[in-house]
């Protein structure tokens, strides 16, 4: 392993040369809250050796070079809203927060593309170009909270997946502060580029362990005019997950989203918004949306959906075809992971991914798994994308020590359900510091032998971020 | 620079023993073939030391393996339809044609998928699942020769790339072998993955430099039912690549294609197809296709676009809608490569890119290159990507070394002014041979830097395919 320099008296004069007094922090209490993300465990929380908050790329770069040159581990950070602990400084030393790095550079009618820094808000992008009938099509469900850096750190997925595809499709280009402290960019506005290797799409996704984003340019897409919400009712899970396929194959419809929760997610969101849906009793349910230019062409989208799903197992069919009624059942299914959060500190979020045909048979694993470890394993999620966030809760009658066992033993279990369908074990919240043993235990050994090649590649002194994804050290 | 082995008895004999003799290629004249590409100009000819035509991706691996250990250049090659000297065994060595790996190897309809190996002509995968209303909607112009592993190799680009993308966007997994001879899965079948870095992306457009390619998982998409044609006249090149951002931005609409031709190259593809557009002799055409589920939306669309473009330059609209006059409009566009090779052999057909918006702005500066030099650039391509063909042809009346000495100084000066736009030099043709030393130019070094350390980190031992993109050894 790698042995680190610490935060000596120097590194702090150095760096409060870079980033002025104003822009570091050593108050151990005001570095609390940079020493977590929304990992829930106790376990993946480090404290920062110090938190610096830089406002330029040339700040950004001239950190990195000190960190070089001192061996100090580098931990950049977004909204911390990660579900993956990928922004916790596992080894200490500096995090680099991007907060202050908030700016809207350029917004390009012409090429439909804005061009911004790292720490805004995403959310902030669809409010500025709504009125010119624009949105970032790859925003996830966070959007309100999460940072662009991060939902590029992080290849983040959203609601909106089924049809608009994740973050990556949107980035036309990125500038990049490399872990040796060199400002590059990456890719620009052309649409087609093959001049050379993509490294852009190497750095979406690579959780900064690649080097730090400073910018980023985002194609933005037509705002659809309109839109219509289904809610489909389903006696069991099995019935709601086994008529997911059927949308596409039989209905040949491609819908917004398919968003798939099972009744104790649905209770769950439900107590912790007060928020009576009538239907919360529904042993599962699909909230599916459709959207287009074409307010005919949406209402016979959602129509047929509807009807076909009647005659696949669906109890009932709810539109939702205002804005109130719309806005009420996604804020039931944004709200899930946050509810079971207060509903119970002990759990694993996972983020599961499988082909779409195979979330039928994916369920009855699930379950199986669940009856014989004896843990409640509520799910919901991206079903249109195969993407379940099966939720693994602590039993309140075992012990700490018991959940942990239990715990590393199901998730092993179900990642290896995952696997025997052809899936992955993170569609969208990344590897981290929570999935790295799990990384490193499913991962094809050459496959692995790549991606550290390429680590040492871009990051010789290991300095950025490590401790994520794999250990940079362990040969396969 | 890395002094390679050559190709003893020794080397033949395994060979031999891997792949059989009949898949084995010694004798000179049966080799030329594979001692080019498409690339125009005999100075892009190497011939290689031994052809080798495996047959599935243990016979790959085990040549690769044989290569390492004598230190001998491999050159993997599709259907030798590239357009930059990519697959040209410039070093000799093993030319590794993938020609008998062509095997569909399933047909995914629940998911939407296919697998085949690279060796498939890209338009039998069409030509499959057509019944099923089906289609790769990544297909590059040369559809009906080029093989899929070219097109991943490549990262190709198409006729319908404005609405759909290119290649990489369907391309779900892959397996390669490395450069060390090992075989790896990346991807799959899941339409989510963020399990570690994006590997298969990286592989895209990596011109066969990273490994070679013995697999694929194409995603498939909904077959559009309905689609029109028009074919939009200007009386110069100015007013027709001006009124390409106006479909955009006034029009709303993102049509599947926005292809521009200039008199010079109709002329010529009609010539050479013994056509009689009526209308060749307009001074710049637009052909612009849209496409769709529903007939009526896709009519309106193509009077939207014509009625708007009637406001913005063109002189006339026609309207291609029925099979016979839609195919020969498109193909009048399909054979403007072709038509200029028998036109003249001594050519650069280039593959310059930039921003949408940016291509009103291009056009002069490619006039003021062509008057400088007195040379004839004719230019055509998908200006609905920013991404046009503009080919140098050199003057009747010049030396060939005349040629040589004002082609490479107009390639440089039309590559500054797409660079002085924000363009990149090569948007699906790629860098190979042809525009390695270009990119040593107009890279930046610490883009370069990283290129290079990728490529370290793949191919330890510099044989796959070495001396295209850039030099390894080289230090920027």
């Amino acid at each position: 392993m790698t042995t680190y320099g610490t935060i000596t008296r120097q590194v702090i004069d150095e760096l409060t040369a870079i980033v002025g007094p104003r822009n570091l922090i050593r108050d151990e209490e005001k570095m609390q809250p940079y020493a977590h993300d929304e990992t829930p465990e106790e376990q993946y929380s480090h404290m920062p050796g110090v938190v610096v908050t830089p406002t330029d790329a040339q700040q950004v770069a001239a950190i990195v070079k000190l960190a070089v040159k001192y061996l100090i581990p580098v931990t950049p950070r977004g909204a911390g809203s990660g579900l993956s602990g990928g922004a916790i400084p596992v080894y200490g030393g500096i995090l680099l927060s991007l907060e202050k790095m908030n700016r809207v550079v350029e917004i390009d009618y012409a090429n439909m593309m804005i061009v911004v820094e790292p720490g805004l808000v995403t959310n902030e992008i669809n409010a500025l170009v709504a009125d010119q009938g624009l949105f970032f099509a790859g925003y996830p469900m966070s959007l309100e909270s999460c940072f662009v850096g991060g939902n590029i750190a992080e290849n983040a997925g959203g609601g909106k997946a089924v049809k608009y595809g994740v973050t990556g499709q949107y980035i036309m280009g990125l500038e990049l502060v490399t872990p040796e402290g060199e400002i590059v960019t990456l890719g620009g506005k052309n649409v087609k580029d093959v001049t050379g290797y993509d490294l852009k799409r190497l750095i979406i996704g690579s959780e900064g362990t690649l080097g730090i984003v400073t910018q980023a340019t985002i194609k933005l897409s037509p705002l659809p005019k309109y839109k219509s919400d289904l809610l489909v009712l389903f006696e069991d899970v099995a019935g709601a997950i086994d008529a997911v396929p059927v949308i596409f194959s039989k209905g040949g419809i491609t819908p917004t989203s398919i968003e798939f929760m099972d009744k104790l997610s649905v209770h769950t969101a439900c107590a912790y918004l007060n928020e009576h849906l009538p239907y919360q009793q529904a042993g599962a349910m699909l909230l599916i949306e459709v959207d287009g230019s074409d307010q005919e062409q949406v209402d016979l989208d959602a129509e047929r959906i509807g009807e076909l799903l009647m005659t696949h197992g669906a109890i009932e069919v709810y539109v939702a075809d205002n804005h109130t009624t719309q806005e009420r059942v996604w804020s039931v299914r944004r709200n899930i992971a946050e509810a079971f959060k207060v509903y119970s500190p002990h759990q694993s979020l996972e983020d599961i991914v499988v082909p779409i045909a195979a979330i039928p048979a994916l369920m009855p694993l699930v379950d199986a798994i669940s009856k014989k470890y004896n843990i409640a394993m509520p799910t919901y999620g991206h079903a249109g994308d195969g993407n379940l966030h099966t939720t693994l809760v602590k039993n309140p009658e075992s012990t700490m020590d018991e959940w942990y066992a239990v715990e590393e033993q199901a998730v092993n279990e179900l990642y290896d359900a995952v696997r025997s369908l052809g899936g992955k074990i993170s569609g969208e919240h990344g590897i981290g510091l929570k999935r790295k043993p799990f990384m490193q235990r499913l991962t094809d050994p050459v496959e692995l032998k790549l991606m550290r090649a390429v680590k040492r590649a871009f990051d010789p002194h290991n300095i950025m971020n490590p401790g994520k994804l794999f250990d940079v050290e362990e040969q396969a």
